[in-house]
């Protein structure tokens, strides 16, 4: 369900893994084949006639598929249309691997209630960090021996940020040029005032502390009060500015900008992300990587794919 | 099997796992104990009479376990007594776990026959980067969409190099500050001449080629070498010099001091750990942590007995 960059790059890379799509769906329309669908020509149809194909989108959830990608846009509160989604696959006993953050950010509980009375799982490494295996690795290590986690979790707020700093311009300057290469969306609300970020601290939350967070529970300052001048200074104290969401031991949950070393692990470069662990018996664990793009987070959609038995 | 720090820190750690150590032995003597083993006291025996137990220590391979821990030294060459113990496991049907390298550097191929011909599995996450969860991040990527790794993998050079580059201080020096803080051993020559690293790499390229690789197959030079002008001229040019491990696209291995920027990911400090993967679909992720010490080598085998079925 989904055929923007996440779930484009999932039905062309599936046939890589070993795994047929089944079914391929938009917000307008789908296309269903048991045999096989022919990818290509969907999302050809998709660039053509606005949509993947002539049936209703939700034919999509009728095919005989093994495993559920949720890959329609995050929403907040409710989650729809993606939670109905989730509920559907479950239900018919089926797995669910979501790159969309709605429904494990705002409505984990419920999720996890559905899969406890379903054969099927879900998994959502895809929602954290686009390529970086975050939650693989919560998961190897044990969820109660991860003490704390803190990260850099927005490649558009903190390539805006890593340009501040090494270019000295203000934040409106830096946020067209970003917008101009793609980095940005025309609307940069949800990326620079912290929202995304603070869906991924609560999926992070969520999976350490084993459920009970959705956004409201997170403390969000974002991006767009800061002055170049505040670089500036920061910069002269060997510093820098990174928009950090954090899980802290006490279980709160924050996200926004904090001073780190110039030279600091956390202090990634444009639009990388980072996963900082402390963990019980092992220290600190680093993982960084590409936080967004269509490849890079089918990638750990696929990965997901491939864990489920 | 071994009762190092590494098999230790298994036993101690373990009931917090969840599981119940059945069975433990080091070179001397074993303890078994079905219904589960005191290991606090065997640990005690150990510190004071010399061993865990006064049973022979093959005796332990009778217990009725699921899952064997290798965790005594690693050997090269036909990696003795190691890849016996493996196979003794293996050919009962029983999981394996490896913090001992020998085995799936120097004999990968023969380890996979006997898995093959078992109902038991193998893991070895623990044997590359102590903490680090490198094995499992390229089994979520899957193997053939990584085109190359490369890292810092010992920490002892590392910590030598760090030391000699931020204190202008000459190799010998600084192994024998490195052998009074216990980070470098008495006979320090499988860390500084590059063999703990390059058996790392074999491993990581078995892993990513599916087999075909033992030590013999790396190219190896040390740090041993390195005169601290060298560390002083590419401090000028903004660069340190680190002991780097590969595995290149062209299925070539190679350790060796490498020059790299001093702000450079790959520039871990002191005995920190990193491993760089290049992904076909998600450009380069980055782990990073301790790799070396009981406890946090004991988490990746802990990781790995829990991914078991």
């Amino acid at each position: 369900m989904g055929a923007g960059a996440v779930g484009r790059s999932v039905a062309e890379l599936a046939g890589e893994y070993g795994h047929t799509v089944v079914a391929l769906a938009d917000s307008a329309g789908s296309v269903v084949d048991d045999g096989g669908v022919d990818v290509a020509q969907a999302l050809d149809n998709k660039d053509t006639v606005g949509s993947v194909g002539e049936a209703d989108p939700s034919d999509a959830l009728g095919a005989a598929y093994d495993v559920l990608v949720e890959a329609t846009p995050t929403t907040l509160g409710d989650a729809h249309p993606g939670f109905e989604h989730v509920r559907a696959a479950l239900e018919t006993d089926r797995h669910v691997v979501l790159a969309n953050k709605g429904p494990v950010a705002e409505r984990y509980d419920d999720v996890m209630a559905l899969a406890d009375e379903s054969a099927g799982d879900v998994r959502f490494e895809a929602t954290v960090g686009g390529a970086i295996p975050a939650i693989a690795t919560i998961e190897g290590l044990g969820a109660e021996t991860v003490t704390a986690a803190r990260g850099v979790l927005n490649g558009t707020a903190n390539f805006i940020l890593t340009r501040m700093a090494a270019e000295g311009l203000g934040y409106e300057h830096v946020l067209a040029e970003a917008q101009d290469l793609g980095v940005a969306e025309a609307d940069p609300t949800f990326d620079v005032e912290g929202t995304d970020a603070a869906l991924k601290c609560a999926i992070l939350a969520n999976v350490l502390h084993g459920g009970g967070y959705s956004l409201e529970d997170v403390s969000v300052e974002g991006i767009t009060g800061i002055p170049g001048s505040a670089l500036d200074m920061a910069a002269e104290d060997g510093r820098t500015v990174r928009l950090i969401g954090e899980v802290r031991e006490d279980g709160s949950v924050r996200v926004g900008p904090r001073l780190v070393p110039e030279n600091d692990t956390l202090a990634v470069s444009g639009t990388m992300n980072i996963v900082q662990f402390e963990t019980e018996h092992a220290g600190r664990l680093n993982i960084s990587g590409r936080g967004a793009g269509g490849p890079e987070t089918a990638t750990a959609v696929l990965a997901d794919v491939g864990r489920l038995e």
